[in-house]
């Protein structure tokens, strides 16, 4: 039987999916189970783009252009000018989701072996577009005490080295939900222009930034356009996650031409999904109000609800629909999978990422989860509720770890 | 200005896109332009993909298993099964088309400086993915005058190195419409299984086989099972090209479970393109019965037009919609920009694919076209009308310049 590759061997797993027995079984016994562990919203989908695909009156399913529909495109530009990102359709190209995005994109930029530098704790799933394209993720830290945000500009300065080639950001953060400021923006500017990197900017929550936050993105940053690689995708944007559209625009020519040939050698992003998308450039903007004031309100029942629980602490984060809550517990992996084989409270319990799946430095992240707000109001109340049960039960939690540890 | 990646500067460019420019512009002098360049066929998709496309009740298009929805895996066995294909929905893993089974196949089973043998002439989008994967397509040549055979057991044993990991077939073939016999199926069985190595099978053609063949499949060859991973796709299938619906199918658990993360890395396959799909498996056998007929008679008008144009070659192919010709012409690609740029015959003209793209041999095919039949036979009538004029005042016709070079 012929093996398995290096690079197979080495792609990481999901760090959610071990538990997803755990999940099923306790489903099976009929508890119910919050899932906050994942970023699939229950948002509705906006109207427009079933009325699109109800009245779809097409005779074949066709290729599209390898870059996308043109009008689509077209389009895109026009809505990221609302953005103050000024672009033409020729500067973009629709991939399969972010995800594609992000591998073209790494694939078009750097060789094996040349290391990025990003911020953690971050999204689980760059480590896998990592390791396809032979790249090495370095990690700058960034903490919880100050809401996750930018580290220092000599914690990067630190970590470069002739292999470095590029910056790795989510703004607004997933899993964090933080969202950087102009000054930091800003910073991260001028480390890039001074060592010539790409600045890869997953700028996928966009939409989803609170308390009269604007989003800046990175694309606007003066004097290093042809640095920047935006990463964009619909699928939060529209709560259309299984449309698996998404784009990577820049301004760099090079860039494009070159990541056109990855996307030529696929045929074409899904037109269903592309139909789709252009339908949804139509959705109004009460759409995004009611959905942004939703948010922020399970925002906040979610984080107040988590700061109120004895030793919990959870940043309340500006963006995205993510949190970070440092939890009075010895493992979080131990506690996840607690919650869901020997815990419930009132036949429910909850479903937890563990934090450490983000952090890419061993050891870090390990009495910390992520908690996606994509639950109704009513059933986050829950959620939380059982988290307060459950951290006063659970066998490993710190506070009674030192206790019984006094006692002996 | 940061650099574009060695594989990046590597990716080869779509073979036909230098001509797009020469179509364009050929078409807005108002030449009508038969393009039978291109696989994308004009037969319509079935109406019960639209069907269920305009009574979709959904609320969100939420991610799928990232291994695609169960019910279409559990549906897509089944059709497996009318082909003698065993395989549960556990050995289904549904791409982004068959171009991303293909890929994730290759970063699953092979490493950088793997070799892969290949009969030539093969689809050139095979370069593009050994150039992602970073992997060698080394070609053995298979033969205009033999119909484009298999060649011969000791061709490949010849090129079978330590780093021969894996072979690569397309049954029926594209570009050459070539099936291969139970026979040389049982050849390649018999090398796979000699040198352990990897048969990836692309088999996205499998409906359309011609004049009482059947196909059979790689996955039904005993001995291998192990070895042999199937690529598959809908997009012929049911001309849903755009849907970007495939699938990796292996018996190999190993295979399966490594290549699910680069599936999870980025998520899920399309919910649109899968719904579709699902929808396509109730395509009732008339569908097919009649588009089958409706190919053979293209073909039929096409190969046997071609061969009645004096110094043309043209086997006739029992599969895919597919046919390569020879031509009595010096270069192809300087023909086939010939036609688009200097050619009309009653203000029409056609647009072809040069075989050399297909070749990954330097100089071969230099004299041949891909001709792919996906236009009505009315349209092919005038085509191959156009095609008889062009060859007789093409300036490059090599009996012509024979004689010019007699009578220097």
């Amino acid at each position: 039987m012929p093996g398995i590759s290096h690079k197979g061997l080495a792609m990481p797993a999901s760090p959610i999916r071990k538990l997803v027995p755990y999940a099923e079984a306790a489903k099976k016994k009929g508890t119910v189970v919050y899932h906050l562990n994942i970023g699939q919203p229950d948002i509705e989908t906006p109207q427009v783009v079933f009325d699109k695909l109800h009245s779809l009156n097409l005779k074949v399913i066709e290729y599209s252009h390898s870059a996308g529909f043109e009008s689509y495109r077209k389009g895109l530009a026009d809505y990221y000018r609302k953005y103050q990102i000024n672009v033409t359709h020729n500067d973009i190209i629709i991939t399969n989701g972010g995800s594609e995005a992000i591998l073209i994109g790494f694939m078009t930029c750097f060789n094996e072996g040349d290391e990025i530098i990003v911020p953690e704790p971050f999204y689980a799933n760059y480590n896998g577009f990592a390791t396809t394209a032979g790249v090495k993720l370095v990690p700058v830290t960034s903490s919880i005490e100050s809401g996750f945000a930018l580290p220092p500009v000599e914690e990067f300065e630190k970590r470069i080295t002739s292999k470095t080639k590029g910056i790795l950001i989510c703004n607004p953060g997933n899993p964090t939900g933080y969202l950087y400021t102009y000054t930091e923006l800003e910073a991260l500017r001028d480390i890039v222009k001074k060592h010539d990197l790409y600045l890869f900017a997953d700028e996928v929550y966009r939409e989803f930034c609170y308390d009269g936050h604007q989003p800046k993105s990175a694309m606007t940053l003066e004097g290093i356009e042809n640095n920047v690689i935006l990463v964009d995708s619909i699928s939060k944007r529209y709560s259309m996650c299984g449309a698996r559209v998404g784009a990577l625009v820049s301004k760099n020519k090079e860039v494009i031409a070159n990541a056109l040939k990855f996307a030529q050698a696929r045929l074409s992003p899904p037109t269903f999904g592309q139909i789709a998308g252009e339908a949804a450039l139509a959705t109004p903007d009460t759409y995004f109000k009611q959905v942004i004031n939703e948010y922020v309100e399970r925002r906040n029942v979610l984080v107040d609800g988590l700061n109120k629980i004895e030793g919990v602490f959870c940043p309340k984060p500006s963006g995205a629909f993510y949190c970070i809550a440092r939890l009075p517990i010895d493992d979080a992996d131990k506690f996840a999978q607690w919650l869901l084989e020997s815990f419930s409270y009132e036949n429910q319990t909850v479903m937890l990422a563990p934090a450490s799946g983000f952090y890419s430095t061993p050891g870090l992240g390990k009495n910390e989860v992520r908690l996606a707000y994509v639950l109704n109001i009513d059933a986050l109340k829950k959620a939380v509720k059982c988290l307060d049960e459950a951290l006063k039960v659970y066998p490993g939690r710190t506070v009674k770890a030192k206790e019984a540890a006094q006692s002996n």
